[in-house]
């Protein structure tokens, strides 16, 4: 579990194999997957790599429109799922076509922050809206520009809620600004939420084992960013003699 | 085309057929069908109909922030059709949850201005967007919800060009503040795409002739009321022995 991260001099073949793919980190509240984010972010690009980073919701300044809407606490007691499925679907589709579909065709790495994959897990699994309904629309929102690899972040309700709580344990998880508007919803709902959400995110990676990774990130951060590492140049090894991977549910 | 339309008091068999049901009133910018929608929802109102009035984008308070992105002229340059259809939809379901669904339960006929059939013209015929699209995210919208009857009011491009621009004969017809906003477009837009927009409502109506029924919009308010009620009172009184319609693209 603590083998130290590969020097990012030594590991350029796995890297090249990130050019003009793009890459989901995701996982439940508090589960760290920002703070690993931003840590593999720079990592990659002072190997060389260039990188583009989104967000979600957001991303655009539509985008960043819709995310005032759905974060709006007066607007979260009234907000429908299907509703708040499809401005999510809603931002996605602006950030494919003004930010994601570019980036890839230039050849950069395209880092998301969440995507489909939160969907299916919050208003999904979490909210109760089938798979096929958000399948569906995601397809129509996407486009061709399904991820290559999403990678979860794993861990349990009692780490994520110590996390979320600021609890000495926990201070250096500390959620930075974008999960921390998240946070909330995890609070107010519990570690009932919290399970569901998490089989939500287990559940996607079972069914297509070719696009997900699955990261134990109940560890410390360093700990969690050696096993991401490792885990990636692993499954990136594997893939680059293959032909890029295509949307499974196109 | 002239016939005076029908007094209330004599119009109860075909006014019953209405409680319960969902109208959507429809057409291109400057068709005059905002007029007529309220025309005809004072008419029965006051022949005892209890009415659920809507209008799209909006209708909620989460709609109207949406609407308020969507009609951001800042965000018109960059907004992605993807991005704007599943906008629309997003306010649409919340409609749907919040306001029609009850008001249709409770017996009340809902009238709406403007429904899924804008967003086929707008978004579809005139944006190109596939139909196909479109009817996808619009079942996981609107769900079981979807109207009974879409009444289109059609008018050919030079009709509506003089009546946006307020011309003398036009002058009846200024658009109420719901309309003006769209006003630009058309403005911008020019007739090639008005001619797409109608070709677009009218396909539709072709397509589907048992939920569509299509008013010729160009001759005066009162000759269109006239034409409006009678065309109504025919396809009501013809469809009073059968069963409510069901979605046919569900």
């Amino acid at each position: 579990m603590t083998a130290p991260a590969s020097p990012a001099g030594s590991s350029s073949a796995w890297l090249d194999a990130l050019r003009g793919r793009f890459v989901v980190f995701d996982g439940p509240d508090g589960s760290g997957k920002t703070t690993q984010f931003r840590r593999f972010s720079a990592h990659v690009q002072a190997a060389g790599l260039d990188v583009c980073e989104v967000r979600e919701p957001g991303g655009t300044e539509v985008g960043e429109q819709i995310r005032t809407v759905l974060l709006d606490p007066h607007n979260k007691e009234d907000l429908d799922v299907r509703c708040e499925m499809l401005l999510f679907m809603a931002s996605r589709a602006q950030l494919i076509s003004q930010r994601i579909g570019p980036a890839i065709a230039g050849g950069q790495l395209v880092l998301a922050d969440r995507f489909i994959s939160s969907t299916l897990a919050y208003q999904g699994a979490a909210g109760g809206l089938p798979t096929e309904e958000i399948l569906a629309v995601g397809r129509i929102a996407v486009g061709k520009h399904w991820p290559n690899l999403v990678v979860i972040f794993d861990v349990d309700e009692k780490t994520t809620t110590q996390r979320l709580a600021g609890s000495p344990k926990g201070a250096r998880y500390a959620p930075p600004a974008g999960e921390s508007l998240f946070a909330d919803r995890i609070e107010r709902k519990g570690a009932a939420f919290h399970r569901t959400v998490r089989e939500g995110y287990l559940a996607q990676a079972k069914g297509d084992p070719e696009h997900y990774l699955v990261i134990d990130a109940r560890s410390d951060a360093d700990t969690v960013f050696a096993t991401l590492l490792r885990e990636l140049e692993k499954r990136l090894a594997a893939s680059t003699s293959k032909q890029p991977s295509k949307p499974t549910s196109k």
